[in-house]
């Protein structure tokens, strides 16, 4: 079966489009016009100014879904590459650029498999391919709008799989079948202002608030999960602003970042930060607010075999097993579990957001292979 | 025995003298026209652009020295106030402005007792005036360089009274023998950035941070000692400035300040912050790096024939028996005791540095009377 549809032109293509979220770059027109040649029923689910595609294969099921994002990160100082953020050069067997891990190439090999494989062997059942224009930035109006689209237009997914980037540093070696929560607390610690020689006529609050981040710091969430490691918090910033060294400050204000595994929800989080704010509060003689932001739960596609058959598919195609991993940040994946099982699989993400940030060549032919033999697999079983 | 100088016209012509620190405005000229004519030696010590008067009576001992300044904080919004700032107006039989509290009262109060009572008894001994142009500012080239000058001209005191207001918040209540030291510790954590999402690959300063402070703002310093109240630690401030609720910051600072007394020196105090920092950066795997700022070692006169001398007459003037006080700020009293026994009495302050500052008529008129009976009873002893 001659392969007609090439990953690595297509990534090069995609790299040349200017997509700093929220620019279309003329990457979902581009992929758009490829998949409507292909027989894909092609759908434009923009919302507020956010470019969305739906393309789909087929009409009965089962439905293999495919998810993915054209836009990227800003590219910081040009001049600091070595190669064009937007050229899409191919040099030392690696093509350079802005997107060219995360996660143009995804969409190239995903969206190359599937047109070659509808071309070959019509599948028993359909391909929903998913792909938005923005994933870096809040999102809002990307992936969820597409799902949203989708139960309006009587569309489903059974399976799907988010071509993110996966790989730490060796093609094959992990993919992710869930992903941890993130929330993020704010706290303002409220006192009364006053001078460090009249302490008593003042109400400094930032005894307390050191006391509350020091107790929330140096509890131990857990200690894992069946699928997850230890959810971890960070203090990330605590800002005064005093410039005075004989004034007790009114206000300070903290902000910390939990990422948590299935042992706890946003809210089960949130009640436990203002219990001990208001435990600490209270013996500090002060106010503490706490404001929460919950921007995924956590989540996991339990293994079965929808992960095995995307498991085995990479191990026939790289010879690596790969480790079934919920560690990282977030991604839209986030989104879909609440419509369907579903996992991650992409090449090595270690340039992502970098300067020169690139993939090896062979890692984006592989890639296809991976993603040829899921939809073989899946449509076979 | 007639007295001739009317401290409160004094008061009110040197609230018009616009001396915000380090302006001389006229005033250290103005007193030192009136010391000379009076019969004193008047010198300007004058280093760094910093006014400084020391004007001498008599050329025998024991010599009583009086200090004080006229330098004054900026006003604020002076359209803010009821009064010009620097006006010197007389209303609901008050003085307002600018210095009418700290201290021009005071300055006023001893200048026109020291002029009366050499006119009317030519003491057998020396009266010394030091005033200076620079108490609210650095300081360093105010009371400092007028005690050098002294030092390099062969002028000592015996005895010094500082007119400072001391008095909370009626006329006699209060008086100073003593003063807290104070001293400002910046503390600077230093780890690794990283993302929240992988924490192992960073090294958060703040845990450390807050878990060092929390230390340091739960000691109990010490109960209080003969003289002084309990030692106070207050964190002033902590800043980071990390905007990321998913980034760990490299670097966090804090500042905290102590007011202490002499169960302490800056030294020890010094010794055990850094010992306290290298534990808790040993333990959280991260560096702290401490710096400190020593504004004023603890003192205290002790309590004696020249303490006693200036108690009765306040009670005597005022009917009421001063507190022997060490607490509140710093004042030039910290130089000073290192010269010769120094006290601090002065009138009611509760205005000081704010907005429509005032002082009662009366108590100015008491406060020279004071003045005037601690002169008269000094040598007389
Ligand atoms: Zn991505
Ligand atoms: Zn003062």
């Amino acid at each position: 079966m001659p392969e007609t549809t090439d990953p690595v032109d297509l990534t090069a293509a995609l790299v040349r489009c200017q997509t700093v979220t929220p620019a279309e770059g003329g990457a979902l027109h581009m992929l758009g016009e490829m998949l409507a040649a292909a027989g894909f029923r092609v759908h434009r689910a923009d919302r507020n100014g956010t470019p969305n595609l739906v393309a789909r294969w087929g009409n009965e099921g089962p439905v293999l879904g495919f998810n993915g994002h054209t836009d990227v990160v800003p590219t910081g100082d040009p001049s600091a590459w070595r190669h064009d953020p937007f050229g899409g050069q191919i040099s030392q067997g690696r093509l350079w650029g802005r997107g060219s891990a995360d996660m143009k190439s995804g969409v190239a090999a995903f969206v190359a498999a599937a047109i070659d494989f509808v071309a070959a062997t019509p599948p028993n059942g359909s391909i929903l391919i998913t792909i938005t224009g923005d994933e870096e930035g809040t999102g809002t109006d990307g992936t969820p709008a597409i799902l949203e689209w989708m139960r309006d237009n009587g569309d489903r997914m059974d399976h799907c799989l988010v071509g993110e980037p996966t790989c730490p540093t060796r093609m094959g070696e992990m993919m992710k079948i869930g992903r941890r929560g993130s929330m993020t607390a704010t706290l303002v610690a409220y006192g009364k202002q006053g001078h460090t020689a009249y302490p008593d006529r003042a109400q400094n609050p930032l005894p307390g608030l050191v006391r509350l981040l020091d107790r929330l710091a140096s509890k131990t969430l857990d200690r894992g999960t069946d699928h997850f490691g230890p959810s971890t918090l960070a203090i990330t910033t605590i800002d005064v602003g005093n410039p005075a060294s004989n004034v007790i400050p009114a206000e300070a204000r903290a902000r910390v970042n939990i990422r948590f595994n299935d042992a706890h929800t946003g809210q089960s989080l949130s009640d436990w930060i203002e219990e001990e704010a208001d435990i600490v509060a209270k013996e500090a003689g002060i106010g503490i607010a706490a404001g929460f932001e919950i921007s995924g739960e956590s989540f996991v596609t339990e293994p079965g075999p929808f992960v095995e058959l995307v498991a085995k598919a990479v191990e026939a195609e790289t010879g690596v097993r790969p480790e079934l991993s919920t560690s990282g940040g977030t991604s839209d994946a986030r989104f879909i579990k609440d419509h369907c099982p579903v996992v991650e699989f992409g090449l090595v993400g270690a340039t992502m957001h970098q300067t020169d940030e690139h993939v090896e060549v062979e890692h984006i032919v592989q890639l296809k292979g991976i993603y040829s033999r899921i939809i073989r697999d899946y449509f076979a079983g």
